[in-house]
């Protein structure tokens, strides 16, 4: 059964020379993508990719952290057209292994990046483009990053949300949430859910309604916490007294619940079966995707194998668990099958 | 069957009065405490208990917003020992309805803290304490705060923890997480995690192994989030290049996941059926407490009946479905069945 793996990240040569350059100053980052050959190094990632068969594919995209944050608007620009030219590249060389890639942009040029969003969607291949859950602190639907979201819908292709350390976080006094790495274990799924509620609160959903957002880490909190999400979000408003928030809920056309179930997710959870099944619970089987989030793992291959094996596991059918596996992403990216 | 609702609000007459004249500032919480009757009018709460028959219990509980923020700490300490006394009394006239209460303490003075919480579970039959997610920003485990969990292992009775909006969100510089409520939807589950995370990493379970901790909303995130609990913890310190978390792991007994299994969690997510077996797929059968936590609900009412619904149709035996709804709860807290 053909695997896509639709997200997973990689740094093309060029892009990860410039950014080590880049971000010399930035030892923590420097340790963590050092620590982590496959993220860079291509034989070592195909003979990764060998040991699961020519069934195993990845649509590689550039990870954490957004370009934004440790770059100015020229340099993350140019760094987010090296990386996008490299994968590119990547792609035409092992069509097998990699049917397409992901873009990135730089959110702090906000022009640029939705000329590279296109020039990468039109001219190089991607089939999508990766966003960060908030650029600098500011929330995604801040009003001048808007027209990423008609860029993604005139194009027809997904918006890949990763999550990324919020500015309450960095912000934080006591510094409590740096410690026990916090901000990653808990913090990441956090941001990507409030992401994903400012998404639906400024009815993008109803301004696009066939946009498509890929969310890392299977829709971060959303699924476990459905009854929150929905009787607590039809309560919107009784916990406030300085906004009415009535007046928002009367400008969606659909309880706040149903825009959640529209984005996509992907089966990130690190081998967790009984939160994949409450996510597949949430999403259904249409708007599911297989992903590893490899190579940030113990031991190489790990995150592939154990996400495989609970996708093995769920109570589907074959054609269902075709499309957690290939079919959805496919038809998302337009990948032939 | 019978049923102990093990974490539901209510404010004693006593207790209401004076908290609306201290919080008489607070236009957000008199809004929501003035909305919700079932909170203080005893009559309505009971007829509403009565609907759902003679086997149906509650162990009463005093609400968020934590008493430290709201007063300062002579009077949030004195509202403490009023609200126990008030459930106390309570427990006294309603045996049959309140097998037993959970005492509230001020924790911006702690040594009274300390106090009140002996007096409640010694003097008044309290079956155990509530505190929450922060106190005032700081976490539960600030050295001065320790001495709380001694006291708990002293009494052998659980302690609850409640969430309560962090510090992290209030400084958010943009206010953004204020907006949607976000805070509520999304902040207090990541609080009660980032407790739990505090708690395990404190080491307070190899200080104290018979502690028992009751988290609210089935223990926050971590079910969801098992992988990137279990993996993610496995590898503390490869994010981070100025603190020795190697150092920390080496101190601890067991790998962090372990702990977080110690806690117990209730089923207070609102009808999320997937989300509940998920979470009972992590704690096990022996470590779920059923509550709904009532009355903040859209009809009085609704939450307890939707997470019974749940409740009954989980896959477990009817033994084991007995324990859920009463049998843990009674033996943490040496209630007679």
């Amino acid at each position: 059964m053909r695997k896509i793996d639709a997200f997973n990240h990689f740094f093309p040569a060029a892009f990860h020379k410039r950014m080590l350059d880049l971000a010399s100053s930035q030892k923590d980052m420097g340790k963590r993508v050092r620590g982590v050959p496959l993220l860079h190094d291509l034989d070592a990632r195909l003979r990764v990719m060998d040991a699961f068969g020519d069934d195993y594919q990845q649509i590689l995209s550039m990870p954490s952290p957004p370009l934004e944050s440790f770059a100015g608007p020229a340099d993350a620009s140019e760094l987010a057209r090296i990386g996008n030219d490299g994968l590119a590249e990547l792609v035409r060389q092992h069509p097998q292994r990699f049917p397409s890639f992901v873009a990135s942009v730089a959110l702090n040029d906000p022009d640029a990046a939705f000329t590279e969003a296109r020039r990468a969607m039109k001219d190089l291949g991607a089939c999508g483009v990766q966003v960060f859950s908030n650029v600098n602190g500011a929330p995604l639907t801040s009003p001048g990053l808007l027209p990423l979201f008609d860029v993604m819908a005139e194009c027809d292709l997904p918006l890949w949300i990763h999550p990324a350390r919020g500015a309450d976080m960095a912000d934080y006094k006591t510094e409590s949430v740096s410690q026990f790495e916090i901000w990653w274990t808990l913090g990441w799924p956090y941001e990507t859910s409030v992401a994903m509620a400012r998404i639906v609160f400024a009815g993008l959903f109803d301004k696009h309604p066939h946009l498509k957002i890929i969310t890392h880490h299977m829709g971060g909190m959303i699924p476990y916490f459905e009854g929150r999400v929905g009787h607590g979000w039809d309560q919107l408003g009784t916990r406030t007294t300085d906004v009415d928030y009535g007046a928002l809920l009367k400008t969606l056309k659909k309880r706040p619940i149903d825009y959640f179930r529209m984005f996509y997710a992907d089966t990130a959870l690190f081998g967790a079966e009984a939160g994949t099944r409450c996510g597949l619970d949430f999403f259904g089987v249409d708007r599911v995707l297989f992903a590893s989030d490899t190579p940030f793992e113990p031991q190489p291959g790990v995150y592939i194998r154990e996400t495989m094996d609970v996708i093995d596991r769920l109570p589907v059918s074959d054609a269902e668990r075709a499309r957690i596996y290939a079919g959805n992403i496919a038809a998302l990216c337009r990948i032939g099958l």
